[in-house]
């Protein structure tokens, strides 16, 4: 058969997300999703959408969820994009602000979709080696040619940098766009949201679907200068008129008022993580310290293939990269305290078997 | 300020999608919605998805909404690729199978989003006059170098071709990908996707948008050979793991199993289209024949711009496309029979006014 796929299409690499199984009783830690369900409120929101008029278009700017953002984060409507996830936010935002012949910077170890945009859009890549503690050095981020993308809490380290760090990197980048990806920031990272007033090339991006429990909704939003976000708005007018369906929006604004069950749920998953943490070191894990709703930890008595592999057999999936430098790690997201128990459970016969 | 956009952002032109004015008693004939709701299992699916899995991501192929596209068109899962409206299958689309050195052929006439998807790609287009009827003279796309676009029926003209005329594209452009968009296939015309297991160029795209009275949901599928459907998921696992969200899943699953509901949906909209095309030549527009849920017009007591903002003035919205060719033209939605009354009564006020 000929080979009808474009140039770009034979030879992207595209992202691997973690697999979604269906059905089985698993324990399914490797997309660090949300253990506990969205805010009952969320549902009403649904409800109240089922109606004659789903036979409408959306809302092409996001509706009730773009005006809860921006309530949200105490900033004005024009200071907001709405898109299908924070993925499409992201793909949207290199599209907007990154040239081809601007080199722009990016962590070697941080969320690995970054690579595959710049590579569908053509856009150069400078990746930056974080250091031997896998924290990003921000002095690495200084001038650039064409933009800088920082995870902040970054994954899968779940290390975070301190709001005047990030500040910095945006001081020194005064003429190209930083992007601030802060999709674990509700789980005890600093939000640089408090410096888009300070600084028009500073663009922080949100997502739903981890710490408002709603990835099966998909929801994101872009945080910025109004005319970065117009910038946003040019390239999804011209890609697709209204990528937040009805339901998204009226889902994802419920979510966003609802800021106490919200806390509650946070404040779980943090008093659950820190206890894991804790657990896993006296298994001999090394821990490195997280902020957000995932470890990155190291085992000892086995590697971290094997350690994966037996999880597995265990109905207990969590993730693991085959890639340079954190071959040796997992990256566990944080489940129930359940959940955890049963995992601690099964690392320790792990630890214990031949 | 500085300018941080790409040079991508600047230059586009972005595409104009009809206005969705909000929370007035207005008659909206803009967009092609579906003047009827979608059907009541539509909501019932909504509702069953409505719990604690709203936590996880969804399935990243589109779950049951493939399965159903796949079983609503006589083919298998491998034929099917899922997307946030038809607008968004047809951006991966022209990404996965159309190259930046090998021209496409798009009617000039047509849906007008086909040349933005060209500049935001940077995909040569060449752009192929329709004849003085509005119809789309097929010999005209024989020998494509990139691939060719074609809606069928076409808008804003609502003129369909013949399955032959369609094979006859694809059978002389064997070398390229065409693609067939059959967004208003439903309302009368002849649909290519028995053509699928015989052409492996052949990529058929529908939405749910209008026939499926579902525009609020955004959900959009095409159908062709597997290795076709694969280049889609290259695109689109490039782009985002997951375009089509849970509820839009379930919600286009429900609608595309229940065909007896919307089957008396197109049917009735069929006849009060013939009805409204009746009236308007009664008071002297020139209709073109449609085979599609709107009816594109040409007035003759005043201009085309008169009748739009007289008809605005009114409460009643229906498009006028400020472009060559079609100035003189109306493209009126099919509404629901009290709609069109309103409509041809204003009209008439209009033709009488001075």
């Amino acid at each position: 058969m000929r080979n009808f796929l474009s140039k770009k299409a034979r030879n992207i690499t595209p992202y691997v997300a973690g697999e979604q199984p269906r059905g089985r009783d698993i324990i399914k830690l490797n997309t660090n999703e949300s253990p506990y369900p969205p805010s009952p409120r969320v549902y009403d929101a649904i409800k109240s959408e089922l109606g004659s008029e789903l036979r409408k278009y959306p809302d092409p700017c996001g509706g009730e969820f773009r005006m809860q953002a921006a309530e949200y984060v105490g900033l004005k409507e024009e200071n907001i994009f709405c898109g299908n996830g924070s993925d499409e936010v992201l793909g949207f935002a290199f599209q907007a602000f990154f040239d081809e012949d601007r080199r722009i910077k990016v962590p070697d170890i941080s969320y690995s979709f970054y690579p595959v945009w710049s590579q569908l859009f053509d856009i150069q890549t400078e990746i930056m080696p974080v250091n031997e503690n896998f924290e990003i050095d921000v002095e690495d981020y200084y001038n650039s040619q064409g933009g800088v993308v920082i995870a902040n809490p970054n994954a899968p380290t779940g290390i975070a940098l301190k709001i005047e760090k990030i500040e910095k990197v945006v001081k020194n980048n005064l003429n190209c766009v930083v992007i601030i990806d802060e999709a674990y920031v509700e789980f005890g990272g600093d939000s640089a949201v408090p410096l888009v007033r300070m600084y028009d090339n500073l663009l922080v991006i949100r997502t739903l679907s981890k710490s408002q429990s709603l990835a099966g909704i998909r929801a994101g939003f872009a945080v910025g200068h109004p005319k970065l976000i117009d910038g946003l708005f040019r390239i999804k007018d011209s890609f697709n008129s209204y990528p937040v369906n009805s339901l998204t929006s009226a889902a994802a604004a419920a979510a966003l008022k609802d800021k106490e069950y919200y806390n509650g749920v946070s404040k779980k998953v943090i008093e659950t993580r820190e206890w894991t943490a804790m657990e896993l070191e006296k298994l001999g894990y090394e821990v490195l310290p997280s902020k957000t709703n995932f470890i990155f930890a190291k085992p000892k008595v086995k590697n971290a293939k094997e350690v994966f592999d037996a999880l597995k057999e265990n109905d207990i999936i969590v993730r693991w990269f085959d890639k340079d430098r954190i071959r040796d790690y997992l990256r566990i997201t944080i489940g129930t305290d359940d959940d955890m128990k049963t995992l601690v459970e099964c690392l320790t016969e792990i630890n214990d078997s031949k």
